[in-house]
């Protein structure tokens, strides 16, 4: 059986810093020697061309080739001779109505689950890449067939935590107070909550917390607790 | 051709108040006094019990009977009888799942469009008077048949608007990015970004806006515009 490899990170862009520039040393571990091209999955955001330069300049300067799906003649084909998939943030909306329109789906989780080929999300990349996009942050600017996603992982994901600010007069609900509204439908999965600066690195039926952040979970009906850089999560995958 | 007539509020608690106090006066204002019973839709928060004896004890204490519609045998049927209509805030995509599931929609478009019954809304159930639940800042706990509203307006409305916080280190999009990315998709309406303190009152072919803080409105391919507390806002209603 093929180890399922995924490297799930909260968010693109540390405040200051570079674009992925907080998780390079990552991914480059990550992705190895072996790896020679990645394939680009752009659609959460509308300016693909723009988007593939940005994501093609980063690779580069980790020394991978970068195709990007849009500019491929076939999609799904450019998906089942790829030898890593990185899919970046942006909506998330957008980018699963895209995965189901482009009948990408079912070819990506094959390529992921039985043939091994590691997966990067960022952001919105990393939404798709759990059971379900309940837990996104996004506007719902268009309106998906579905919000189950790719499912490499049993739990949902919320990118971009945001702690509550004691001093905001803001009234709408804190990211907390969402959170604890999707765990009041029944038999709603765990919710991993990444702060900016941390992911998630999975191999196989092992998980890691890695990056500089704490991670907040959230468990139907128990209280959140606070998780270390570093932290086994293992067991959030047969949960 | 009897006068449609909405109150969409931004928000129902302004910070340090009480429920529904910044705006007690324009309800009353906008109820008058020939309404006698209000029918609540609590559907967006998980706790109705709770959340009709709070809507009730305000309505009381404007003068105003209110009767839940969890509490009612036939809910379409006592959208049939009521006199005014007020939904409260919450989780926008709970309540319009549960407007569909309990077939609301069209008796509700009925009573307040065809029969003129007064519509008050408030945070999500703003949201749900206009053409669609697209700019909401909800998290999609659930799946909706569809995003389409009440339709009230043929505009979105943002509720709890928030500007860019110019000290935030924070990389998730702000305010402002999540409605222009609404935008870059074809077609899509004017978004009325309401500050919390502000509410929209429609009376026919009159929008005047309301409350105590300004509004922001996105227009396809323009730059946003400010508006005051009693600008008209007419010319949205025939867009
Ligand atoms: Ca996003
Ligand atoms: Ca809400």
């Amino acid at each position: 059986m093929t180890l399922k490899r995924l490297l799930l990170v909260s968010n693109s862009t540390l405040y200051g810093g570079g674009y992925l520039e907080h998780c390079q040393d990552q991914i480059q571990k990550f992705l190895g020697g072996q790896v020679k091209r990645v394939l680009f999955i752009p659609y959460a955001l509308q300016d693909r061309d723009n988007y593939a330069k940005t994501a093609r300049q980063k690779f580069q300067s980790l020394g991978y080739a970068l195709d990007s799906i849009h500019e491929a003649a076939d999609p799904v084909e450019s998906v089942l001779t790829a030898e890593a998939i990185f899919i970046g943030g942006g909506n998330t909306f957008r980018l699963l109505k895209a995965l189901y329109d482009n009948n990408l789906i079912q070819v990506i989780r094959k390529k992921v689950i039985e043939d091994g080929i590691p997966y990067i999300g960022s952001s919105a990349g990393t939404n798709v890449a759990t059971v379900s996009i309940n837990t996104t942050n996004d506007m719902p600017i268009v309106y998906p067939p579905s919000l189950q996603a790719l499912g490499f992982v049993p739990f949902n994901i919320n990118p971009h935590y945001l702690d509550p600010n004691a001093n905001s007069k803001h009234m709408g609900e804190t990211r907390e107070q969402r959170i604890k509204q999707y765990h009041e439908e029944p038999d709603t999965p765990h919710v991993l909550a990444l702060r900016e600066g941390c992911m998630l690195l999975v191999e196989g039926n092992k998980a890691t917390l890695l990056g500089i952040t704490k991670a907040r979970l959230f468990k139907r009906g128990e209280c959140p607790t606070e998780h270390e850089p570093g932290e086994d999560f293992s067991f959030l995958l047969n949960q």
